[in-house]
């Protein structure tokens, strides 16, 4: 049981937190944090948070464990004012796609002064955004990836972990930083991109075909409709592992366009074959 | 009504078009075609077909409408012994996912005995495969392509339509083959191929992933697990567009990359926003 949980950030992550701590009674006040206070209303309206503020300091003061749920780079922006305002007792994690940088920013806060900072990523989420698709069932069976370092307090990562764990999570996988930042490239960044310059290659290619596209396509590219701020940010803060994902996959694609090319059946169902094997081997 | 369907080809599409025909009711008789009689016996046994065998010719003489729904590069060479055994008043059509070689295969035997033939494209199906998992309601809903050419009679076009409509169709559109088989290409085979090319790059740059895939990219690769027999011919029938298609794919994937690799946050938003509007508009 958490006396006081803030969330800095009330949209689609930081709301479903809201939510679901609310749900499961894991906290006695939860405060959100926010920009525009108009936009916190709904969530304190529906009786999600407690209190409601646009003062990070403000907000996280009285804080047992605090939740960053902005954008990646805002997170990173955010992390000296929520250092000096929290109390030092507090636990804090977010809920950023990348880790490296944000580790490594709180890792710099801390020399200065001890806190404890244990990043996470929930991988759930929805290509729609904001505080009005937030649900307090998003981290259901959910992975969780915590990225503690050497550095980490055990008692802090049984913290967090045990949160994760009571808002829903299926699963809370511990990865170092750097490899999270490589995985997440590969199985959420470079899909996004891919997905992205499939609806472009149409749009160049042959654009009238939107009009015939099926569940196939559309599956394929869902997550191409996600949110601009959010995957900006994350492209550019996960820089060199989705520069290298992606020349993993021009390599992949232009291998299999080469056997369709030759005319090389055999080759190509080799490679199928051993494709469509490794995705059935997906949980 | 038609009189006698017969349905070359019994496995998840032509399975389905039986299944459906025989909820709705629309033939007197439904017969099935296929290499091998056991396999039939359990679309007998549940009462969606009416008589089964193995002879193309036998199959097919009695029939006022045939259905092709083998794979793209068998339904080319099974039609020489259809269109041999078929009615003079018959009319023949297929679901295969190109249309140009099967149409002019077609239009050639046309030349020595006039036949109806009409291609479809019904834009439904599933990663699997078979007789075991054909539905009735598999093309409700669905988009259906039916190509005819300056040759096709109207009234046979009509028919195919309309059994298309009967069979649950939500829409059916014209398109001219090459048309269909540019547009499929980059709605239907691009996707596939790099879907295939995703999940062979995360084995390539960094398996370990594959653990933490979370619904993005199994959605995003769902359709790499499909059948490798269906989509070898498919490239390879449809070699010249899946080209191009994918080399539209792999400009649109290094521009991305670029924007990413420079760090340019406004061109990298610009192109964002774009596609996600773009992705957003489809129906």
């Amino acid at each position: 049981m958490i006396g006081c949980l803030a969330i800095v950030g009330v949209g689609l992550l930081g709301g479903s937190v809201a939510k679901a701590a609310r749900a499961q009674g894991l906290a006695h006040e939860i405060v959100g944090i926010g920009r525009d206070v108009g936009r916190l209303h709904a969530a304190l309206k529906d009786g999600t948070l407690d209190r409601v503020t646009t003062a990070i300091g403000d907000g996280v003061k009285d804080a047992d464990l605090i939740v960053l749920g902005t954008p990646v780079g805002v997170i990173e922006r955010q992390l000296p004012e929520v250092w000096q305002a929290a109390a030092p007792s507090a636990v804090i994690t977010d809920v950023g796609s990348t880790k490296a940088a944000i580790v490594a920013a709180a890792h710099r806060l801390a020399t200065k002064r001890p806190l404890t900072f244990v990043g996470s990523h929930p991988m759930a989420g929805s290509e729609q955004s904001g505080y009005g698709v937030a649900r307090a069932d998003l981290f259901r069976g959910a992975t969780v990836i915590v990225t503690p370092t050497d550095t980490s307090e055990p008692r802090a990562v049984k913290t967090v972990t045990a949160f994760w764990e009571s808002l829903g999570a299926g699963r809370v996988v511990m990865l170092d930083p750097e490899t999270h930042d490589r995985a997440v490239a590969a199985i959420s960044h470079l899909p996004h991109l891919v997905a992205c310059a499939l609806v472009d290659a149409v749009e160049r290619f042959d654009p009238a075909a939107f009009d015939v596209a099926a569940r196939g396509f559309k599956d394929t590219t869902r997550i191409a409709a996600g949110d601009v701020d959010m995957w900006e940010a994350i492209f550019l803060a996960n820089r060199t592992a989705v520069i290298h994902a992606t020349a993993a996959a021009q390599a992949a694609l232009a291998e299999l366009v080469r056997l369709v090319e030759r005319g090389d059946r055999d080759g190509l169902r080799a490679a199928l074959t051993r494709i469509k094997a490794r995705r059935e081997r997906l949980p």
